[in-house]
């Protein structure tokens, strides 16, 4: 088992570390007072789930959990009709933070750990394959044939300047929304445009993204940036309305959908970074004909069709 | 009449620029008809106060004045009870750029003019005394003696590696909540405290900072820095709870009151000034005798009596 020690992280450190997103442990009350002794944080906290002891975290620190002045400041929106905004403001009223020591690798009883590629496992990779230049897919849906041009195109664009493009297509494996299409079915789907060559298998790598999806739109849209960067890739596509939702009340974009590819051109600490949007990505060719791959869409209706039978 | 071209800004524009604070200029929707010449915006526009056209506006670029969003990123609140977000919230629907001709200086009929320095103006100021470096402070209220003591104490720690630190003593003179002591009283208060020598006149500069009272911060501090810097200020002095305000339900600290200093350490672009949180600066010596130099004082409480007679 390979583990991910960072030490291989091209992110130059001499520069601003953009992190947008604030990765944070809420505890509560309750947690808060199982782990003091005297006026401290016990010396090595236990991290479990499902009572697997996953972390121990030491040097322990507890701070507010500012939850108003977080969802305001990260999703712009503090109305708990949005479903991260909620998931913050319900979450508990500290935070936990401390250097973490993981002990074993995290794991899903999914069937689709293989996909679970740590950044320095997919630097590997695009090394073994050769690749001189790697470019990302940020997904959370079905790939369409529009979406599959649109990488393909890209590949095209790279192959004037490098001999090897390779892509990361990188499907968000962490929490979404209910109505988003699950993981499991997204990956079948993935891998039947790969298998029909719709992307073809010698320079795509399916790997699963482990964040959950915010919708924070031009504020997660660095994150999903700055993540990738991790994992070696030089090359960001970028469309409208990144890490977007709708306005609960008109329906509307919540966020300008220009916002996310014009805060990526602008943002301190991403400059190393090609981000390219989507409209001069698909300036040239036509889609592949049909909406999707037939096996790719079937694997869609069957589950559409299972979900309508419940 | 010396005027700011900005060609010896010393901000290096090869780090990003930190402008935490937008500076638009929202119109009405009349406003925005009136200027809009079939569907471009004149090609020159005349700004005006008071029927005077202070400046010329070229290649007119009109957008949405997102409010909701500006308020939620800019104070992380959105309760129109803050003064400064119910001004946003009650400004234009739409924001009016382009390239700006600035016709004259920007003066004021308050006889305080002789105080409102440009950045380059304060440049050639402390070159001409021979400042080797600058510390600045950012306040909006009457100076007492516990402020005059950190001044002259960061002086004192400065001469440890500098020969002449010079003070840039640079109180806010845009809008303020109405409790607070107006600019006129507030500039001969500190007249006063210069005049009795609490603060050297020899190493001290007064002038006016032109920016009006955001409370917004953590936010507003980074651009209270960052403006400071343009008028060649090497050590920003910053205090509990800088450009605070109280939460209006509570009462108690809107912004957490250590956070101020600590993003001004940690935020891109600023690395180049030199931070001095207050109780550092304030370590040694005790405060001159009394609370405020007697004719400061005087000065104040002139103003106090006057407005309970009213």
């Amino acid at each position: 088992m390979s583990q991910d020690d960072g030490a291989e992280d091209p992110w130059p450190m001499d520069e601003p570390v953009n992190q947008s997103i604030p990765i944070v442990l809420p505890i509560t009350d309750e947690q808060k007072a199982s782990i003091i002794k005297g006026d401290k944080v016990q010396s090595r906290v236990a991290l479990t789930q499902n009572d697997v002891v996953l972390a121990i975290l030491c040097d322990g620190e507890i701070y507010d959990h500012r939850r108003e002045e977080r969802v305001a400041r990260q999703f712009a929106f503090s109305d708990p009709r949005h479903p991260a905004v909620q998931q913050v403001l319900s979450s508990g009223p500290w935070c936990l933070g401390g250097d973490l020591k993981v002990l074993q690798r995290i794991t899903f009883d999914d069937g689709l750990n293989d996909f679970r590629k740590t950044p320095s496992e997919l630097r590997q990779i695009f090394k073994e394959k050769g690749a001189d230049v790697v470019f990302v897919f940020q997904l959370r849906n079905p790939i369409h044939n529009g979406h599959a041009l649109l990488m393909r195109d890209t590949r095209e664009k790279l192959l004037e300047k490098y001999r090897n493009p390779m892509l990361l297509l990188h499907p968000l494996g962490g929490w979404t929304k209910d109505d988003d299409v699950p993981l499991s079915v997204r990956i079948r789907q993935h891998e039947a445009v790969i298998a029909e060559g719709v992307l073809d298998p010698s320079w795509t790598v399916l790997s699963i993204f482990p964040s959950p999806m915010l919708y924070a739109g031009p504020t997660e849209v660095q994150w999903h940036a700055r993540a990738r960067i991790a994992a070696g890739v030089h090359t960001y596509i970028v469309g409208r309305d990144p890490a977007g939702i709708q306005h609960p009340d008109t329906g509307d974009f919540l966020y300008e959908p220009t916002h996310g590819a014009k805060v990526l051109s602008m943002a301190p600490g991403l400059s190393q970074l090609h981000v390219l949007p989507f409209r001069v990505a698909a300036s040239g060719g036509t889609p592949p004909d049909g909406f999707m791959a037939p096996t790719a869409w079937k694997i869609l209706a069957d589950y559409y069709k299972s979900k309508a039978s419940k």
